[in-house]
């Protein structure tokens, strides 16, 4: 088997066997297949695209490029969820507890990334005293025991993706739907759960920018499931406009522990409990989404999805106290009120120059090496569709930064009034399954 | 300027600007853009193409990568040709000497390759003294005092063609119009001449199968001339059999003295005279391609063509007393005769097949070490159209090599005899200009 004939198979269109796949992500995992040959079968890949079952296989030879984590010693069916990524994104938080706290078992291995507000678990460790640090032994037993663990990615998972999204990226083959799928989905079945529920989100402030985008992603991954035996299923949701009103790492707790008390905002929870009744018909726990919802909404509102919140972060040294008294939280130095300078409807809200703005702010990773101020983001005081008098509060910013004046303008800048009626926005667009 | 923009802007199928390709070669030349980057892009012009604009930019970026030649000290129009390469092509041979006989100056500098029965360079020094290795200032010499010479390329002419078709090769992006004839003409134009005449060959034997992808590289290659202000015309000429009867290097030397003496094959004839009155156009001596034409036909007759060779032979040290006495020239150990094994029409001579049977015999190079054998090589005493019974000579193997059968199996495979009537080919298709 020779590379070259598999760049041009795949150049004049042609489906590529399994071997042939296996061949090419082993190879080049191993540096014997070299980068010049890969990034031109990537570009072939963009042109010419590649079916479900190529796509599957794709993600297999990828998946199996390194470790895989071993779950089968946790007794029922792992759920997990992931998210393409979003602006105010604190899901994870949210439907980690809720539906462990109706016996499903999450089972959570995160990867750190560059972010505008850091990863689910930046998020964590504003917590005090929480460790993300678990052995695999820990780990287990702490999601047979409680239901619930997260942890930071320890072993070597995927470092065919790794390679390769390192050579995409400068080689401007990212935009490719078969290895944008892959890339997602061999990185999430290596964390070794059964059923995976994926939120992939459209609009300004995500990698889709339309709901089109979206869905031939979704439907991609989901099929990418379906080969290889593991129960996916999808949302697609709207990231035109940040999720939640908060944006920032302690900001987003609090909003997430408020969540599961029952206070959420409309969006957040509509997409949880949406989410949660998927991913507990996937556990088994329910035979349809109905009752999983209705059952989502009574622990919400009964203490328990609170309850299992702070068993979890208990488990992992975080002090609760912090959860029963938000008040307790570092608060930032500076705070800055930014106001409605017309009368009428909020328009837009550009989600992906207030990431940035957050970011700027103190509360995301611009390199690798950077640290994050916790205490630093944004909180919304208004949404899509929200009437506005000139004057009123728009958002607040937080930050222990001076001189911050183009971030504020940024920030001012991405509010878009109308003078015209504009409707809310529906998060949930369509479910893929 | 980043690389991965101007990957992805061609991806997206927009147009390059100068700017951007003297970007790309000068920095891919030196080493800066590497190869994962280059092979990227050049899959992006195999799919979305360049323009006659973009391919005459990145021909010119080329071209200029390394040194140029200089031949204006060189008095009057310099005339060129170049042929795309095919089995037994003998025309440089023999349209260099034809058209310096009717003034026009032609200061050609070859390469060496790999190929089938050796280059122009090969078959010259077939001829015992002769050397291809001049000085720059002999070459330029000789060329003002009989008008013609031919030596071997000194200089390093266009490393970014070397470089970029090295990587081509292993990339599966050979088959890029753009790329090719950005390729040849670089490489064509760093050589100095003023007007260049092409022989794209189309056919079994060419590297372009059909006619319609020869005449879409012979417009490509004759706009890049046009945006470079360099006279170029192209021919399109058959090579689904060999050209003329000769495969192999003192073979083809003799039957191109044949046809400067008058007695060339039909073929062979055929496309000098039509090449060499476009060259004669082109050097501003004739007005018209007829009164050239005419002009051609005589030489051919009264001997001039061939005083023409003998000069330009001694000149470089050749003993032209092989080329009054062709049989003084060295023979091969053993020749073998392969026959009709029925009546018929030759329906097909499988030009590729002869072309790598010639090399097995001796006559190439399958690697850049190889030795040639100038007297191995292949007389074919039949052509297309042409009637033969049963047991009628087909064609005469000749070589030092002991152990041929398979080579002379492949031989007796290429001729296709048919019990219908088959109408003889034409050597010239078309004309582009």
């Amino acid at each position: 088997m020779r590379m070259v004939d598999i760049i041009i198979k795949k150049r004049m269109g042609n489906k590529l066997t399994k071997e042939e796949i296996d061949f090419v992500i082993n190879n080049y995992t191993n540096n014997l297949i070299p980068d010049y040959q890969m990034s031109s079968l990537a570009m072939a890949i963009l042109f010419k695209g590649m079916d479900s079952e190529e796509t599957a296989n794709l993600t297999n030879a990828m998946m199996y490029s390194g470790d895989v984590v071993d779950l089968s010693s946790i007794n029922g069916i792992k759920v997990d969820k992931h998210s393409t990524g979003g602006v105010g994104d604190k899901t994870s938080l949210v439907l980690g507890p809720l539906v462990a706290s109706l016996g499903a078992k999450v089972a959570k291995m995160s990867g750190r990334g560059l972010g505008h507000t850091g990863g689910t678990l930046d998020k964590m460790e504003s917590i005090p005293g929480l460790s993300i640090e678990l052995s695999e032994e820990q780990f287990i037993k702490q999601v047979n025991e409680i239901g619930i663990a997260i942890m930071g990615q320890t072993s070597e998972l995927v470092p065919a993706d790794k390679k390769l999204y390192a050579l995409r990226d400068v080689t401007g083959t990212v935009e490719s739907i078969p290895l944008i799928a892959s890339s997602i989905m061999s990185k999430k079945l290596a964390t070794g759960s059964d059923s995976i529920c994926l939120d992939v989100k459209y609009g300004s402030g995500a990698f889709c920018k339309t709901i089109e985008d979206a869905e031939v992603l979704a439907k991609a991954m989901v099929e990418i499931g379906k080969h290889l035996n593991r129960d996916t299923k999808a949302i697609i949701s709207n990231m035109n406009q940040p999720l939640g009103l908060a944006i920032g790492n302690i900001l987003e707790v609090k909003e997430a522990v408020n969540t599961l008390k029952g206070n959420g905002p409309k969006d957040l929870v509509d997409l949880c409990l949406n989410a949660g009744s998927i991913m507990l018909v996937q556990a088994k726990l329910f035979n349809n989404k109905e009752e999983a919802y209705n059952a989502l909404l009574d622990v919400l509102n009964n203490g328990k999805a609170f309850d299992k919140l702070k068993e979890f972060i208990s488990a992992q040294g975080g002090d609760v106290s912090y959860l029963d008294d938000l008040n307790k939280f570092d608060n930032a130095k500076y705070e800055h009120q930014i106001y409605a300078s017309k009368d009428g409807y909020i328009e837009d809200i550009i989600a992906l120059d207030l990431g940035v703005a957050a970011m700027k702010l103190g509360a995301g990773r611009a390199a690798k090496d950077d640290i994050i101020d916790y205490t630093a983001g944004l909180i919304l005081n208004k949404k899509v569709g929200d009437k506005v008098n000139k004057g009123d509060l728009l958002i607040t910013a937080y930050t222990n930064k001076e001189n911050i004046n183009d971030v504020l303008n940024d920030i001012n800048n991405s509010f878009v009034i109308s003078s015209n009626y504009i409707k809310p926005q529906n998060i949930i667009e369509k479910i893929i399954e």
